[in-house]
Formats: structure tokens, C-alpha cells, sequence
């Protein structure tokens, strides 16, 4: 995989890119919409194109379960399976596992759960979540690795840390032994964990780089920990990660979270916030975020960003977008969907313009400061 | 209004005509699609004009109840409000509250109901109906009618035609006493009852064209009658029914429907069972119909529909349609309706060639054998 590293912001750890894969490269900072299990929810790969998605990300739990490695064999991989031509990145399950709590058994050979479809059993190893990504034909793969709780004590995040560790170099040499089936390269990102601990994550971090992933994904974060903490540990990750490979912050997260992320030399970013968001009908504008179905809209013949190019903006005024809520239309998920996309993806388009010109954050300040004016809905404590 | 009459099939009674209005043209035989609340559910309106809609319905019962009438003023009328900029067509809300069973009360006056939403009560008179429709601002009103039950005895058709009539000729005076408010001309057609009966059917459409309306539908059908009734009233009516004004057939139908009642000199047709049949899984093809969630449908990588050029089959296999529907995700029920939709469009546009060649016959009879094939999942009998 080839990692063209653009610039780097003269005042802070900011960094342009551009990722090079089989199914063509995408700029960097980029932010990953989540397709979970092969799409994401209500909009077409066409109309996440239209709106500047270079890369997407779907989830291997939810496609190992639901069509299963056989018809993704069948049908070609993911790609030609989902309509999606551009390049995907796979998470590696574990995350979903973690989350399925009581359903779940760890061991040094993998972790075993219950499907939440049926109730059926599955042991997801190292070498078989590669093994299903080979199925998938994702561009990226994950590395399984062990999720803890937040807060973790030293011990116990230790313990994950060198189970991950020791897992990271099973999928590695399993990575490195087997081939891709549909023609294209495939990639894999190792994952740094180690909770808050500053010697577990640079630990981490450098059995990982030893290991020579074509990437660095950054775990554990993002759920649930303080903004400074969060700030704290990419930092320290940063430092000790390579130039000249793509680092990926995984599961963040607000406007305000990614900003500071990329501030910190991360270049990669996917999160279920503005789509899920979306669907429970909050979206992101320049000035902050706005709860559609709230019923000062309701008459509001505005667009939902009247800075915004996007096909609901262009098209429908906040008082339909309110009425396709109130009257439970899939439509108005979708309008909110697709603006919030294009909100995030302009985002990262303007952030990456700005390390270019060295006035990266000049721009992160001007946008928070608009974005938290008086007009935002939401504090900022609010839980989405 | 003006309504063209191109050419009559010199071997039967099939149209092809042009409808004008202030949005534009459409074409006849036209389908509409049924955008009961505003927008035809899981579809954007620009997906409905390249999938060849020229005109569209929606519902004024359920617009009345949301957004309401203050709101559509507010916002410039139906048009404005929901992104179609097309020829639209509004009922007048008596099929849907005679729905409503026992949440109505009839009179002279008009009919008394609750509310679907929160039971508050409502009565719809047949000025009311008209005014409702102003503020719509749909091209094509329809006036307010009696619908009776099927079967009815003739007394009970007999009265419903003739309270049918008296509502009409209110409807009419009011229409042509009060002004559209968007600076487009709306129009209006009255509706043909009597039930099976012949003679109250005839009666019924010469009254109305003593009223002389824009159009003229045929109500009271497509509510389970046998297909040999429903061919021989519409037939009855079209021979009454002026050559120079469209015919609407309201609610009807499937593809074979369609194509019996254009045969029967019909020029317009609006019904659900394009998109309500698609979002539970059933796809429409030249060869029949297709149940997409059936496993033998898993690993298929054909489109929905060999012959079809819609998005949903340039793009994706039968496979990945089942897998979206069978993992709950919305674009299989959008895929599934554009599909659909334009299925229905390319039935009546190439409808309305045949008949300009003189040949709608063949072409009817050309269809319902390859779409009666051996290939059609659904018995002819089966409920949709």
C-alpha cells in the first residue's frame, strides 16, 4: 500500500495524505462512513459518492453472519456484492463481540460468541477473522484484538495489551501466508491499545511497528473516556507511530473530536455518529447541530445548512425534512443521512486544505467557534 | 385543461393522449404513483422522474392531518413543499375515511371522522374537500364521493350514486367559485359510482358530464369485485364517458388490470401495489412476479430483472436485494420500489406506442403470456 504523505501543517502534527489501494486511493484526513453489513443505512453507494466518500467502512461481524463467507465467495467479494467501487476497510468483529456482553468467552485462541440472529455459536480467531476478510475482499483489513472496559485498571489493560499484541503477530503471519481471492490487494492495519497507560500504548505501539503493518489503527479510545484523556493517548500514539504510514483513530467521533484528532497526526477516522445521528433526526451544520423534528421547524422553509451544496439542501426545506420525521417516512432519514455525510466529508475536505496551507488551526479554531455559537441546540456535554 | 387525444387503436378502444397542465405534460395511459403523504415512500422525487413518472398522487386526507393545511399555505403548496415539480393528482379523502370503519358518521353535509393520528374529529364536507385541495395545490383535484361496500344491493348503490351526485355538484360550484392560490390553474374531475349496476352507472356519468369537469374517473372498483365485473362497468362507463376528456380509473391495479382497462379505453390509473408490493419484498419482472426475500434467491447474481434498466438492476444482484431485505436494511426496500416504479412506467409507455401503431392488442396479448410464464412465482389467484 502506498502512503504519499502530502504535507505536514508547519505549526502542529496535522498531516495531508493520499492512500493508494486497488480500488483507488483516497485523501487523507478522511473520515469512513460505516456501512455495518454491507450498506450504509439508507443511502446508496452512488449518493455517497455524490457526497465525497472516498473510502467506507462495513463490519465483520454483521457480514460473516448475515450473507456469510460463502456468498460473499459466490458473489465476488464485497465490492462487487454492495456496488461500493471504491475502497473499503473492514473492522476485525472484535469491537461488535465485546459488545454482545454475556454472549461473549475470551481464551488465548480467540473469542467465542453467540450470533445475536439465532443464538449460534462461533469462535473468532486471529487467523479466521483474516480468513474472513480475505472472503469480504476488503481493502483494509483489522487485526482481531482484545476490547476493555473503560476505566480499566493497569493490570487488566496490560493483560489485553499483550493478549492484542500476541494476536497481532498470529494475523500478521497468517495475513503474510495466505493471498487475496479476487485479484486486488489487500492490506492490515495493527491496532495500539493499552487503555489510558502511557508505557502500555508506546509499548504497543512499538511491538506493532516491528511487526510492519501497512498501518496503525488507534483502539480503545472513544469510548467513554474524557476529551483530554482521549487527546492525551493519540498524542503519545502519534509520537511513537511511523511517518510514513497512515494512522487510524478508531470509533471517532463528533466534528469537534475529529479536529483535535487530526491536530494530533491521525489521518483516518470512521464513526456511526453522523449517520446514526441522522436517523434519529440531529444534524450537523456549520452552526452547530440541529434536532429536525423540534417543532420550531415546522414551518422553516430554510434548508437544513443554507451553507450546504448538498441534494437535501439544494432540494428540501427543514419544515419537509420535520414532516418526513413526524409522519415516519424513510425519506427523511435518508435527507438527513446524506447531509450529514456531506457535512462530515466537507469537514475533512477543508481540514486537509488547511494543513496544505499551513493554517490548520486557524481553521479548526474558526470552525469551533461557529459551530458552538449561539444557535447550537446541543451543549456540548449532551449525549448523542 | 388540455387534454389531446393522439390517436385510438383502429382495433379497439385504447387511447394515447397528452394531458397539459400548469407543472407540465404527461403522457396517457399514465400510471401514478402513490405518494400518500407527500413523498412516495423510500423514494426521492427525482428518482421518480428518471424512472419515467410524469405525474404523481397523494392523499389529502392524510396531508390534511400533516403537515396540515396552514403549513402547505405557509409553504407554497404541495409542489414547493415536497420537491416535485410535476403534474400532482389529490384524491379527495373519502376512500381513506371510509377506511376508518367505525371511526366515521355520514350525512348529507358530508362525512364526520377521527382522526388515524389522535382521534381528534374531523368533518370533510364536499366544499371543505375543495379547499383542502387549494391549499394543496395539486393540478388535478377530485370532488368528495360516497364509497360503498362490495357487494352492495342496488338500493344501497343507488342512494351512495346519488348523494355521490349531490356532492358533486356542490364540489363544482364551490370549485368554480373559489381561485387556486399559487398562481398555477388547478383542475377537477368527478367521480362515476353506481356500483355493478348499469343503469346507475350511466345515470352517474351523464350527470357529471352534465357538470361538465375537466375529467372524469370511475370510482367504486378495485375493492374486490371478480375481474370480469370490474372489465365490464369500466366498459359501460367509457362508452358514456366523453372522447375528449381523460378517464381515470381509480385504484386499479396490477399489471394485467392495467392493461384490460386501457383495452376498455382508460387513460389513467393510480394504485399501491408497485411500491406497497416492493417494500414486502415483491418485484415485478417481464416474466412475473419475483418474491426476493425466497432463499433460492441467496447467491442469484442476476438483476431483479434481465430486461430492466432501472438503477436497482444496473447495479445490484438479486442476491444483495435478499440480503438487504432479510437484514432489515431500507435500500432494499428502496431498490425494490424504484424497480417497481419503473416497471409500472415502461408498462404504459410502451402501452402507449402499441396503441399508436395500432397494435395494443397484440402487445397486451405478447405480455401476459411471457409475464404469465412458467417463471412467475405468484399464482394469478394469490393475494398481494
Amino acid at each position: 500500500m502506498k502512503f504519499i504523505l502530502n504535507h505536514t501543517d508547519a505549526r502542529c502534527k496535522a498531516r495531508a495524505g493520499v492512500v493508494e489501494t486497488d480500488h483507488g486511493a483516497f485523501e487523507t484526513p478522511a473520515f469512513m462512513p460505516v456501512g455495518t453489513i454491507g450498506t450504509v443505512k439508507t443511502v446508496s453507494p452512488h449518493e455517497l459518492r455524490e457526497n465525497g466518500v472516498q473510502i467506507m467502512l462495513s463490519n465483520t461481524y454483521h457480514l460473516y453472519l448475515k450473507p456469510g463467507t460463502d456468498i460473499l465467495r459466490q458473489l465476488g467479494g464485497l465490492h462487487r456484492f454492495n456496488g461500493w467501487s471504491g475502497p473499503i476497510l473492514t473492522d476485525s468483529g472484535g469491537f461488535q463481540v465485546y459488545s454482545l456482553d454475556d454472549l461473549r468467552k475470551l481464551s488465548e485462541e480467540g473469542v467465542e460468541f453467540r450470533s445475536h440472529w439465532d443464538g449460534s455459536r462461533h469462535l473468532f480467531t486471529p487467523e479466521k477473522v483474516v480468513d474472513i476478510q480475505r472472503a469480504i475482499g476488503s481493502d483494509i483489513m483489522m487485526v482481531l484484538d482484545q476490547c476493555i472496559a473503560n476505566p480499566s485498571d493497569y493490570d487488566s489493560a496490560r493483560e489485553a495489551h499483550l493478549l492484542t499484541l500476541r494476536w497481532a503477530a498470529r494475523s500478521r503471519e497468517h495475513f503474510l501466508n495466505t493471498r487475496p481471492y479476487y485479484g486486488h490487494r489487500q492490506f492490515q492495519f495493527g491496532i495500539v491499545q493499552g487503555g489510558v497507560y502511557e508505557d502500555l500504548r508506546i509499548a504497543s505501539a512499538r511491538a506493532l511497528i516491528d511487526m510492519n503493518f501497512e498501518g496503525y489503527a488507534i483502539g480503545g479510545l472513544a469510548v467513554g473516556e474524557d476529551a483530554e484523556t482521549r487527546d492525551r493517548v493519540t498524542d503519545l500514539c502519534t509520537d511513537v507511530l511511523p511517518e510514513n504510514k497512515p494512522r487510524y483513530l478508531m470509533g471517532v467521533g463528533k466534528p469537534e473530536d475529529i479536529l483535535q484528532a487530526i491536530e494530533r497526526g491521525v489521518d483516518m477516522f470512521d464513526c456511526v455518529i453522523p449517520t446514526r445521528n441522522a436517523r434519529n433526526g440531529q444534524v450537523f451544520t456549520a452552526t452547530g447541530r440541529v434536532v429536525i423534528r423540534n417543532a420550531r421547524y415546522k414551518d422553516d422553509p430554510r434548508p437544513l445548512d443554507e451553507q450546504c451544496q448538498c441534494y437535501a439542501c439544494r432540494h428540501f426545506s427543514r419544515a419537509y425534512i420535520r414532516h418526513m420525521f413526524s409522519v415516519n417516512e424513510v425519506l427523511g432519514l435518508r435527507l438527513a443521512t446524506i447531509h450529514n455525510i456531506h457535512f462530515y466529508q466537507k469537514l475533512v475536505r477543508e481540514a486537509r486544505q488547511a494543513i496544505l496551507e499551513d493554517r490548520f488551526g486557524e481553521y479548526k479554531a474558526r470552525f469551533l467557534e461557529t459551530y458552538h455559537g449561539n444557535n447550537n441546540e446541543l451543549s456540548a456535554g449532551e449525549e448523542e
